[in-house]
């Protein structure tokens, strides 16, 4: 090829790349999302912190975004995913653990009475959960994650529960990262139970995943290291721990967080007190026909004192029933 | 301008990156480094995992490479740098403490006797580290971190701390970050001592610190958000703790591991005991003239096992005196 052919090829890449981006641009990148006051909320705030020679121009390093997990990405009704991942799990142990027939939380639990796993309160649950949990290796654990996402369906949908993600949020995901944006996960949930799966649902890689933990501990089997899982809890992200977590795995203070329930209230104080420019967003479930409605007296996902707090500090509050024209992503 | 122009001006720029990149890759990327075997290895590894088609090609998404900071990235003698912030730290509070005239270890080392200090063996230096560490604000540690770092000068030298950081190890870095590399610190160092300054010196932003830390809580001072630093040990990302620290914050394998001593030693084992193409480095400090000569029996940096291990594993063990030819970054 000669140059000047090769130069003009050169020249019409670039300008079909100038052509696409344009023609990108112009799309709306939240479809999902009715024209009101929460779009225009997102859509001027990224605008005024990505756009050079703004004066509330953030440079990229600092554009971090923080998104809660159940409630905020995923729902988290009947109760949350992980705890029926659990509950699934001890009915797969229970062939090698007979002692469990007699023992509770297990025997209520293999019974399906939940009333009677439920008496035990949090001990019986904080049981549960290391049981399922711990004991195996970090290897051991992912697979048996992925093994359960893949098959696993939600008790009212019979969705896969990747499938039961809000399509407004990805969509705000996508639209944050097009914008120079680093998204990360900040859940109460566990870390190494989204991890497997987060990067294929939401496009956010292991490193950007901050999550509630159990301790690990590093071994060697006939001279192959393991890190093993301990029943022992390391860290709980939720509440007070979120910028706790933020601080330990970041060490910068988000820009942008969202959240859905008091769980994330001090996520959003932490990341809106600082100087600058500050987005926080708090997703208001209000919609008991496409999905559920619930917040101050609900056991799962409450939402109170954040919901009196967005008043005061001007975060957007989503209303779901109002603001988001189609809901899961399983829906087109 | 007429769009002929602009398509030329374009077609000009995308040829001159061309060239530049051209030129760029025909020089040497690690002109400090000798051409011995140690150099070789390196480059036959990144090129090995980089080229795509290469049989050993790995994604840009796993391209993750960590190193230990002290001894490893900059020096470690006459002892860790953190210890003589820690003791500078001690003398700048000593006027608020009046007690500390008779109270041990405070006392011997405020009269300049190190010999006393140590006297108290593990628990006199873990003494000294938490009231130099924590009761801050994590925002006021990083301005007492950035203060001391500006200006406190090595004994030896008398250059400051983050002049006396190894030049082929910064060549390195950014070779790897220039072929796709995503590069972490895994330091048994506080993670809050080495933000505030990795970035400037190895382009490595705080979310790719990983390192030791005290616990920290969060706490509304007048309505206003702050994380207070607690005299309590959060977690040891040294040895065996070094996986752990990885699994946490990164959630993937490293595929390259670099380090200089035993505390060393699992992160290598972690990283190489991964399927596919891995690469194990260690920094062995063998030029008493140009900088010190230590291994199996220095109370710093003590490197023993893990040089053995080294042969056995085919890691790449660095001659300094052999393979350098220029140690520090203030050396031109």
């Amino acid at each position: 090829m000669r140059p000047n052919n090769k130069l003009s090829i050169i020249s019409f890449v670039v300008l079909a790349f100038t052509l696409t981006a344009a023609v990108a641009g112009a799309q709306d990148p939240l479809p999902s999302w009715n024209d009101t006051a929460s779009k225009k909320a997102i859509i001027t705030f990224v605008g005024d912190v990505s756009r050079e020679g703004s004066p509330n121009y953030v440079t990229p390093a600092e554009r971090i975004a923080t998104f809660d997990n159940d409630g905020t990405l995923w729902a988290e009704q009947p109760t949350y995913f992980q705890l029926i991942f659990a509950l699934d799990r001890v009915k797969a142990l229970a062939p090698k653990h007979p002692e469990w027939k007699e023992k509770e939380p297990f025997a209520s639990l293999l019974k399906g009475d939940m009333k009677g796993v439920l008496a035990g309160g949090e001990k019986s649950i904080a049981e549960i959960m290391m049981v399922t949990h711990a004991g195996t290796t970090t290897a051991e654990f992912e697979k048996i994650v992925q093994d359960w996402i893949a098959t696993a369906k939600h008790p009212k949908t019979g969705r896969l529960y990747t499938e039961m993600v809000y399509r407004p949020m990805l969509e705000l995901l996508a639209y944050l990262r097009a914008n120079g944006f680093k998204t990360y996960i900040v859940s109460g949930g566990g870390v190494e139970f989204m991890r497997p799966w987060a990067e294929k649902v939401y496009g956010i890689p292991p490193e950007q995943v901050i999550g509630s933990s159990i301790k690990t501990k590093f071994v060697l089997r006939d001279d192959k290291p393991v890190l093993v899982r301990l029943p022992e809890i390391n860290f709980v992200d939720d509440g007070p721990g979120k910028p706790v977590g933020i601080q330990m795995q970041i060490g910068r203070r988000p820009v942008a967080a969202f959240g859905n329930s008091d769980g994330d209230l001090q996520m959003l104080q932490w990341t809106t007190a600082g100087s600058g420019p500050r987005f926080g967003l708090l997703v208001h479930h209000t919609d008991a026909e496409r999905e559920w409605a619930y917040d101050r007296r609900s056991p799962i996902g409450k939402l109170d004192k954040a919901l009196d707090e967005a008043q005061v500090k001007g975060w957007t509050v989503v209303d779901i029933k109002k603001d988001w024209k189609t809901i899961f992503a399983f829906q087109k």
